[in-house]
C-alpha cells in the first residue's frame, strides 16, 4: 500500500468521521495493519529483543505519525480510543484465553502466593502509589486534582499489564515464574479495576475506620461473587453440552455454545457491576476442566486454536490501537507548553511505580518462602527480580483507566487532567517499549540455566505425546496420573503440606461428585452412539 | 430468565438506549437468545418442519412480543435493523463460509448451470417482477413511488435467502440440488446486490440502448472484478503462509493470518464499490483449494470448524434480529390504518416471487438440459420443481436492501414507503416460515429415493475415510483422484463434454504452475522442519 492511498485513506476516514465509508475505511486500514503485525511478528520471532507488543504499538506509532503527517496535524487517529470498545469487546477473548489455557495444576498449587501477590500486592502497591502521588504531587502546581483523583491514579497504575507478560514469559521454560507473575496479572487486573469501581462509588471526604471496612467488604464480596458467576457459567455449559449431547448433531453448535456462554458470563457480571475480567477467567478455566472434554474430538482441537487465535488478534489490535491513539494532537497540547513538568511528573510516575511494585514482591515472597519447607519451592532471590521487573509493564486496562477517571466527566481541557492523560500514555509506552524489550535478556541474565533445569522436570516430556494436543492434553495427563495414582508416599506429603490436602481433597471431591455430573477427564461415556466420535461426521 | 428480569432488561434498554449501560442490556439479552437457540435448535434437529432460522425467528418474534408487552406498545426491539451491521459483520462470515465448505467439484462441474440460474435467471426474475409491480402497483393509491422504486422492489425480491436454503437442503443427501440451488443463491445474491447498486448510479428517466448497454458493461465489470480481487486475496494468502512458514512458530498466527485476510478481500471490495459477496465467496474457495493445504494439521481442523461456527452464529443472530425487527411499531402505524391494502401488496408481492422464479427456472433448465446427453445429468421434472421452491423464501438481503431504498434518504413516514417496508418485512417473514417448512416435507414427497440412490453415488463412500477432516478432505480426495489418475475412457468422455474439458485443462495447469507455487493437496513440502507437522508443539 503506497504512501497516496494512505493518504487518500486517512483524508477519507478523517472528513468525514461520523458516515459509513470511514468506519469501512478505518476497519480495512485495521485488518491491513493486523496482516502486517502478524507478519512481521513472524519474521521477528527469533529476535531477543522484540516481540508482538512491541510491534504492534511501533507500528501502530508509525501509522499515528504517518496520519499526522498526511493530515497536516490535524488528527493522528482513525478511531478515538473507546473505553467501553476495550471493555466489551477486546478484553474477554483475552482473559478467557488465558483462563482456558492456564496449567491448571501450576496455577492452583501456587494458589496461596498467586492471591497474595495479586490481592495484597496490588493493594500495598495502591497505597503506595496513591501516597506517594499525595505527597508529590500535591505540592506541584498541576491543576485541579483531589484526594479522589489521586486515589485513582494509585489504582490506575497498579494495573499490570498481563498481556504483555505472557508475550514475555515461556509457561514451558520458567513455569513457576510464568504462573506466578501472570496469576498475579489477572487477579490484579480484576484488584485494579475493583478497587477503581470502589474508588468511583465511596464519598473520599471523611475517611474512617468504617469506611475502610466497608470498602474492604465490597471488595471481598465482587471478588467472591464474581468468581461464583464463572464458576457457575462454566458448570452449566459443561451440563449443558454433556446431558443434551449436542456434538451428536454438530460440532459447530458444541463450539458456539461454548463462545457465548464464556462471553455470557463476561456481559452479565458487567451487567451487576461485578467484575467481569474475574468471572470470564474463572468460567475458563472450569470450561478446560470440564466442558472441554465433553465435546467431540474435533472441537477440542478447534476451540483450543480458536480462542487463543480470538486473544492473539485482540491483543494484537489493542497494541495497535494504543500506538495510535497516543499521538493524539489535542492531548498533547497542554503538555506541550511545559514540556518539562510533563516529562517530570512521568517520571515521578514511573519511580512510583518501580518502588510500588518492589514494596510488596519482595516482602511477600519472603512471607511466602517462610511458609514452604523445601528449598526447590521457595521464590530465589532472583526469581523475585524477575517477577518484580516482569510486571512493571503499564497496558491498555491503566489508559483505560485513566480515560474513565480524567475525561468522563469534566473534559481534558483542563489543565490537570489533560496532563494526566498524557502521562498515562508516556507511561505505558516507554514502560512497554524499554522494560519489555530488557525483560527477555534480563531473564537469560539472571536465569541462565533455567531452559534447562525445567526441561528435565516430569512434566515437560509429556508434552511430546499428543501431537495435536500437547500443552492441554500434557497438562491434564499429569493431573490425571496425580489424582488417580495416589502414592503411597505422598499420604506424609500431604500432611506436612496444607496446599497439597486441600487439592487432595479436591480431587477426590472431583472425582466423586462433580466429574460424575458436568464431565471432564475419564467421564464422559464413550458408549457407541455417544457424542464423541461418530458425530464429526455429520456436520451441519 | 423469568419475566421480572426481562422486563427489567427491556425497560433498562429502552430507557437509556443510547448509553453504555443500554448496549450491555442488550448484547447479554442478544446473547442469550443465541444460547436458547442453539439449544433448542438442537433439541429440534429431528424435526421435519422446523429448521434453525425458523426457531431463530419464532424465538425473535417472541421476544419481541415480550418487549412490546413489557414496554406497553412503545417499542418491540432493542437493536435498530442496521443495514451497515449486516453487510459489515454478519453477511462476510456467512458467505465466506459457504465458499470454504462448497464442494468444489460439484460446484465447478455444474458452474454453467449454476451462472446461468444466477445471472441470468435472477436478470430475468428482476424484470418480471418489476414488471409486475409497474403493472399492477401503479394502478393502485400506494403513495409516491416512481420507476427507480418499482426497479428496486424487482431486485430486492430477486434476492433469494441462501442461507435458509442450505439449511433446508442437504450437501449429502442431494448433492446436485444443493450445489445447484447454493451456488445459485450466492452468484444471485451477488447480482441482486450489483443489480441494486447499478440501479441507485443510472438516470431512469431516459432508458434507450446505450443506458442498457452500460448497465450491463457496468454489471460485467464488477463481476469480473470483485471475482478477481477474491481469487487474488485467496492465492495471496496461500503464497505468504506457504513462503513464510507461518505454521513454524505459530498455529494461531496462520489462522488469524486467513481470517484477516478473508476479511479484508471483502472490506477492500465494499471499499472500491465492487460485490463483496462474490469476493469472499471466491476468496473462500480459493482458500480451501491452496491455503488450507499450507498449514498445519490443527490450523486445518480449527478454519473448517471455526469459520462453520462463526457463519453459523451469524445466521442465527440474523433470524433473530430479523424476527426482532419485524414488530417495530412505528413501521406498522401506516399499515394498519389499511390492513386490507396490506395484505393486498405482500400477497401481490409473494405472487410475483413466485412468478418471477418459476419465468427463469423451468425455461433456463430446458436449455441446460439440452447441452447435456446422458438423462442422469439432465435436471429431471421433480427437481426443477425442487429447485423452484427452494428458492422461494427471502431473507435478510431483501430486508437490508429494502431499507436502503426506502429509508435512507426519505423517512417511513412517508406512506408508499412505510408500506414497502411491512410488506418486504411480512413476504420475509411468511416465505422463510411457511414455504421454509414446507420444503422439507416436499422434498421428500418429490424425491423420496434421493437419499438411497445418492449415498451409491461414487463420492460418498469416501467420508468414512477420515474421521476428522470428513467432509472437507472426501472431497479432495475426489478431485485428487480425477486428476492425478487420467483413465483411458475419460479421452472420448472429453470430446464430447465441453465442461470436462475446461476442468482438465485447468487440472494441467493447476498441477504444473499454481500448486507448485501456492501449495495445495500433495504440493507442500513435507521435509523435516518444514511447518506442516512439527510446529504443532510449539504453540505460541
Amino acid at each position: 500500500m503506497g504512501p497516496g492511498v494512505v493518504a487518500h485513506l486517512v483524508r477519507l476516514g478523517v472528513l468525514s468521521s461520523t458516515s459509513d465509508h470511514a468506519s469501512v475505511v478505518s476497519i480495512n486500514l485495521f485488518v491491513t495493519l493486523l496482516c502486517a503485525c502478524i507478519v512481521l511478528g513472524h519474521l521477528l520471532e527469533e529476535n531477543r529483543w522484540v516481540n508482538e507488543s512491541i510491534t504492534a504499538l511501533i507500528i501502530g506509532l508509525c501509522t499515528g505519525v504517518v496520519i499526522l503527517l498526511t493530515t497536516k496535524g490535524k488528527s493522528s487517529h482513525i478511531l478515538v480510543f473507546s473505553e467501553d470498545f476495550f471493555f466489551i469487546y477486546l478484553l474477554p477473548p483475552i482473559i478467557f484465553n488465558a483462563g482456558f489455557q492456564v496449567k491448571k495444576k501450576q496455577f492452583f498449587r501456587n494458589f496461596m502466593t498467586i492471591t497474595l501477590f495479586g490481592a495484597v500486592g496490588t493493594m500495598i502497591s495502591f497505597f503506595t502509589i496513591s501516597a506517594g502521588a499525595i505527597a508529590i504531587f500535591s505540592r506541584m502546581n498541576i491543576g485541579t486534582l483531589d484526594v479522589g483523583d489521586f486515589l485513582a491514579i494509585g489504582a490506575i497504575f497498579s494495573a499490570t499489564d498481563s498481556v504483555c507478560t505472557l508475550q514475555v514469559l515461556n509457561q514451558d521454560e520458567t513455569p513457576l515464574l510464568y504462573s506466578l507473575v501472570f496469576g498475579e496479572g489477572v487477579v490484579n487486573d480484576a484488584t485494579s479495576v475493583v478497587l477503581f469501581n470502589a474508588l468511583q462509588n465511596f464519598d473520599l471526604n471523611k475517611i474512617d475506620v468504617a469506611v475502610v471496612l466497608k470498602f474492604l467488604g465490597n471488595f471481598c464480596y465482587l471478588f467472591l461473587t464474581s468468581t461464583f458467576l464463572g464458576v457457575f457459567s462454566g458448570l452449566l455449559s459443561a451440563y449443558i453440552i454433556k446431558k443434551l449431547y449436542i456434538g451428536r448433531h454438530s460440532t459447530d453448535r458444541e463450539v458456539a455454545l461454548m463462545m457465548l456462554m464464556a462471553y455470557l458470563s463476561y456481559m452479565l457480571a458487567e451487567l451487576s457491576d461485578l467484575s467481569g475480567i474475574l468471572t470470564v477467567f474463572f468460567c475458563g478455566i472450569v470450561m478446560s476442566h470440564y466442558t472441554w472434554h465433553n465435546v467431540t474430538e474435533s472441537s477440542r482441537v478447534t476451540t483450543k486454536h480458536a480462542f487463543a487465535t480470538l486473544s492473539f488478534i485482540s491483543e494484537t489490535f489493542l497494541f495497535l490501537y494504543v500506538g495510535m491513539d497516543a499521538l493524539d494532537i489535542e492531548k498533547w497540547k497542554f503538555a506541550s507548553d511545559s514540556p518539562g513538568k510533563s516529562i517530570g511528573i512521568s517520571s515521578i510516575l514511573l519511580g512510583l511505580v518501580l518502588v510500588g511494585r518492589a514494596a510488596f514482591v519482595f516482602p511477600l515472597s519472603f512471607l511466602s518462602n517462610l511458609t514452604k519447607k523445601e528449598p526447590s519451592e521457595k521464590i530465589t532471590w532472583r526469581q523475585q527480580i524477575v517477577i518484580w521487573w516482569a510486571g512493571l509493564m503499564r497496558g491498555a486496562v491503566s489508559i483505560a483507566l485513566a480515560y474513565n477517571q480524567f475525561t468522563r466527566f469534566r473534559h481534558t481541557q483542563l489543565h490537570g487532567n489533560a496532563i494526566m492523560i498524557t502521562s498515562t500514555i508516556t507511561v505505558v509506552l516507554f514502560s512497554t517499549m524499554v522494560f519489555g524489550m530488557m525483560t527477555k535478556p534480563l531473564i537469560r541474565l539472571l536465569l541462565p540455566a533455567s531452559s534447562h533445569t525445567v526441561h528435565s522436570e516430569p512434566s515437560s516430556p509429556k508434552s511430546l505425546h499428543s501431537p495435536l494436543l500437547t500443552s492441554m492434553q500434557g497438562s491434564d495427563l499429569e493431573t490425571a496420573s496425580h489424582s488417580h495414582i495416589v502414592r503411597p508416599s505422598s499420604l506424609r506429603m500431604l500432611l506436612s503440606k496444607p496446599t497439597h490436602t486441600v487439592h487432595y481433597y479436591w480431587r477426590k471431591f472431583d472425582n466423586a461428585l462433580m466429574r460424575p455430573m458436568f464431565g471432564g477427564r475419564g467421564f464422559v461415556p464413550f458408549s457407541p452412539g455417544s457424542p464423541t466420535e461418530q458425530s464429526v461426521h455429520g456436520g451441519r
